[in-house]
């Protein structure tokens, strides 16, 4: 039983495919998202459907593979029984639970409203919506102040994706734009990245974070390292002893992992995850393995980071313990974290990666970012169209997916 | 000053732009749609951003064009002002009013829940997640009946709409789910389309209604001609005297004019619709004209029919009356309605297509039916990846936009 249909609980069911047991994939979602490219979805330059595909469509053709779109509530880890929503609930001999993580406000849930993040699609439909929303909005208005204030978009968080997310915006602005609208020049739009640390993609090595730093200022991007946000509310955000009138705030923060660590009734670790053995088993049920964003796996004096590539190779070792011991077999060797690096993204020609001693920047970085998430892209036609997508606007500069689907959320602002 | 950018509010403004005037473009959605194809968002064919463009994008060199995102509540002719949500007001000289149809339950909007329409991108991707989310239950439901009930899909309304949509789940139901599924065989999946008529397509001749009806039969659709529908609920449909349990209800039987007709205080005509003179303007009212679905305009003993070209041709012509007077010069010769004939689409391989005295069925029909959707599609953008998805669906037999984005009405059912 495999809750979840991420990197790591796809994975997971897919190394079981010549296994002796039948594998369930429990999701809340029908579909497969491909989480990386989610910000392309928020920012008008990709369809959700480019990204996402079904799960079951993914396994059809794997006979020993069941999925169910249920929301699970809960775990009896005596019964060993899977709770859902509505009542029902479903047995597991092996359980891996690799739910993901959800975004995480520090304690102040009252900002998500102000403040929506990126996960799922309905995160990324709904920014899109407001971006968009915040120029047609600055384009009737009459005010100047008012017509800042819509102008301004705050991202919160330096890392990854709050980096690649201002970048998309500022060319969104900057190139994108500029000719649709006659009251406005939406060049002139402010995009304030607020970042608590003392520098952008902490995780990546100095001089790329400088480099990134630089390419988002040439874009127009103001930073604020070492601003901590103190508010945030339907006015603007309060950051660093200074208010910033805002329309658009976008939460790039952090993210927490899922309940688990609640339905497992264990004591969580940083980042609400959960902190497995070796085998990626939690403590006193080998028959319980928490892999992705909800694991909590030590490196040495580190942890394993958040990235899909570790989820994926989680998820295929707990595969491979399972697929073990259903067979009889002794336990495969423990599990050590390939790091195949990171890259992030700003704006047209230009990221930043690293892998091991590797560094890039650069138009270099740009094409092998491209060809990376392209090639991981499940199914042909994911590719074609992510890759005719970003071809259409490189030679026109233009976004193609600029559709406000979701209704205003008042009519007299 | 044009209300609408649908199909006739777009030609409109598209045919003012050498004129001497100023326009204005208001509405409550930022894109133009492309209708024809919306029942393929609606069944997993096509991506929202296929067929749908920022209606100021599409107008972007267009410099004596202007567009506004606004909801319009009202018309107040006497101090030629359209009142928009909000409070606001905005003056007009000239006014073209374009703003379409909606879904009519004749009396009964009660039905409007359980049996959606199909109108705008908010009303498709709302029966994409009940079709898909359908099967997905059906796929954990252990009961027969309820199984039978939940792989039940009832359309009501035998016309194009109806038509393509029985087809299109049809399909779904019969070549792309079948492997996906483990517990149930989708292409036992009931499809019942019913009429009040006495036959389908009931605007085209009687064989092509008939070959329609006989490929709908083929594909295992279950057609139900002269039954009235007398309830829907939550349950299913009671039509001529027979209650058919079904989870999905789709409404394709009938539209309404928008509330123009309140607007502007004058007797509706048939189906909601605003009569109008022989220059589209309304009685008493030179300078506010009506164009689309919203007009009632004669043609003989009959009405002009409420289709894409007989929309994109009233806007021109409007948009030329108010180019002359506004000009000097004499108004143009009455409006003449160029019958550009009509075509529906079932399934893959088939079309019937009826072009004055010309008639065409099966594969010749379906051809063309293809190439002049694809050519009357705006943008170079739409058209490549509209005919990318048909290419992949077709060769593949897949539908590439699976996605439930709409949360389940009750998550215990």
């Amino acid at each position: 039983m495999i809750v979840g249909g991420g990197f790591g609980g796809l994975a997971a069911a897919r190394a079981l495919s010549r296994a002796p047991v039948f594998v369930t994939v429990i999701d809340r979602s029908n579909s497969h998202l491909f989480q990386p490219l989610l910000y392309q979805v928020a920012t008008a330059g990709l369809s959700p459907a480019d990204i996402a595909r079904p799960i079951r469509n993914i396994l059809r053709r794997q006979l020993n593979a069941d999925v169910l779109l249920a929301e699970v509530t809960g775990v009896d880890l005596d019964r060993r029984r899977v709770n859902l929503a509505g009542g029902d609930s479903r047995p597991y001999d092996y359980l891996v639970l690799a739910t993901g993580a959800v975004d995480c406000y520090f304690g102040h849930d009252d900002w998500a409203f102000a403040a929506p993040g990126l996960k799922g699609i309905p995160g990324a439909t709904h920014i899109r919506s407001r971006i968009l929303r915040a120029f047609e909005k600055a384009e009737a208005e009459s005010d100047q102040g008012r017509r800042n204030r819509l102008l301004t978009f705050v991202i919160v968080g330096g890392g990854p994706t709050g980096v690649e997310m201002a970048g998309a915006i500022a060319e969104l602005a900057r190139l994108a734009l500029p000719a649709d609208f006659r009251h406005i020049d939406t060049r002139s739009a402010r995009i304030i990245l607020v970042e608590a640390g003392p520098r952008l993609l902490a995780a990546f090595s100095e001089p790329l974070s400088a480099a990134a730093r630089r390419r988002l200022e040439r874009m127009g991007v103001e930073i604020r390292c070492g601003s901590r946000v103190e508010t945030i509310d339907g006015v603007g955000v309060f950051a660093a002893g200074e208010e910033i009138p805002a329309e658009t705030v976008i939460w790039a923060a952090g993210v927490t992992a899922t309940p688990v660590c609640q339905w497992l009734r264990c004591e969580c670790g940083s980042g609400g995850r959960v902190p497995v053995l070796p085998d990626l088993s939690i403590e006193g049920r080998p028959e319980v393995f928490v892999v992705g964003d909800a694991a909590l796996v030590k490196r040495g004096h580190d942890y394993v980071p958040g990235l899909a590539p570790a989820a994926q190779q989680e998820g295929r070792y707990a595969a491979s313990v399972i697929a073990a011991r259903a067979a009889g077999r002794p336990d495969p060797k423990p599990w050590v974290y390939l790091d195949k690096g990171m890259m992030a993204t700003v704006g047209r020609k230009f990221a930043v990666a690293q892998v091991g001693p590797l560094k890039l920047t650069g138009v270099a970085a740009w094409l092998a970012w491209m060809a990376i998430h392209v090639y991981y892209l499940i199914g042909f036609r994911s590719r074609l169209l992510v890759m005719l997508e970003w071809a259409w606007a490189y030679f026109t500069f233009q976004r193609g997916a600029r559709l406000i689907t979701v209704p205003a959320d008042d009519a007299n602002s």
